[in-house]
């Protein structure tokens, strides 16, 4: 495996020097080899978990803590299924909707329970994730949103096929380091790519409704 | 049609007797049907057109601006069609990705013209969303992540589904205020639920991907 010194690993990471000497100094960064007093050598490795900290820091814009703790989860003993949970955790934060009432959010806890159960979903009822869908469901029952309720099937169905490609798109990730940061890019920007294709999908279908059904002033 | 003086009209809308005055000196809502100098009378229409302002404002947190460009489609000689356009239009603003440089831009447009041909959709290729979808497929191709660009059909499919559900919801409005507010409703709020069904739809396949076809440390 081929070493670098300080100096190449910035270069080809994209990150100042700067940065990396605060990553060495916050722990993200493990050292290099040695080779004097004032230098070290750094491998592959080092690239690949600073291609990680970019992923976390510049596109997902994670707090420094964030980033501690899916880099810990990286590089500890965690299992691949902990590391990805604890790195959806660190997502999720910039998913949380407005949390409604707690009579609401009752009844919306019920609701996604059907659905996960209708839907054999394996997944983890205390997660900050299933939190965050108990809540943005009594989001929409705080309004009366009905018509959208009565689609939350289609809604669960959609979500399984695009959990089920952002799965197989980082199943054939070489290492666990890659592998997180593929998570961390596939939610970050494969969600404005979404939300863009569903208008451009909601523009042919609204072209398919009956105006002179409306009484249209 | 029941009529009500400006207290009841700001009880039922939830909105301040301030608020509701002004909105009538901003032309957003209409006056109401004179009783005497100083006393004015107003119907449902009125409180559909607050039930709306109050979607576009407190929910959809648009500005001033934006949400006169909604009240004036609904209002005029618009066709629902158009009213629908400028109402995603207003929207999308919330859903621009950082753009990204041209030349991937121009790669990023083509792609996205593959896919909207192949899934035969209608749509405006000039509109907000169109330029939202360029914008947001770049800065995967700017991250180079193929990963995820090779299941554009993937998520453009589950795009349809929920694009349809999304309008299907709205398609028995009884009237175009009402089928505005669903859509705004149904934009911000059924976006969350959207994104957390898919987080849980990660954590369930997640499970099925294979530990031991990784380097894990």
């Amino acid at each position: 495996m081929a070493e670098m010194r300080m100096a190449e690993l910035a270069r080809r990471s994209g990150l100042p020097v700067a940065t990396l000497k605060f990553y060495l100094r916050e722990g993200l960064l493990e050292p290099g080899r040695s080779t004097s007093v004032n230098q070290a050598v750094y491998g592959e490795q080092h690239l690949e978990r600073l291609r990680l900290i970019r992923a976390l820091s510049k596109v997902a814009g994670l707090p420094l803590q964030k980033i501690r703790e899916v880099v810990q989860a990286v590089s500890g003993e965690t299992s691949m299924i902990d590391a990805l949970g604890v790195t959806q955790d660190a997502l999720v934060g910039e998913f949380e909707a407005a949390s409604a009432d707690s009579t609401t959010n009752e009844e919306a806890a019920a609701l996604l329970d059907r659905v996960i159960s209708e839907r054999k979903w394996e997944c983890q009822p205390g997660s900050p994730a299933h939190t965050a869908a108990v809540h943005a469901i009594s989001d929409l029952m705080a309004e009366d949103l009905t018509i959208l309720l009565d689609r939350l099937d289609d809604y669960a169905q959609a979500a399984e096929a695009v959990g089920q490609a952002d799965v197989d798109a980082i199943s054939n990730a070489e290492n666990l380091e890659s592998m997180i940061r593929g998570v961390v890019l596939g939610t970050v920007l494969r969600r404005p790519v979404l939300d863009a294709l569903i208008l451009l999908a909601q523009q042919h279908f609204a072209q398919r409704l009956n105006p002179s059904a409306l009484d249209v002033k």
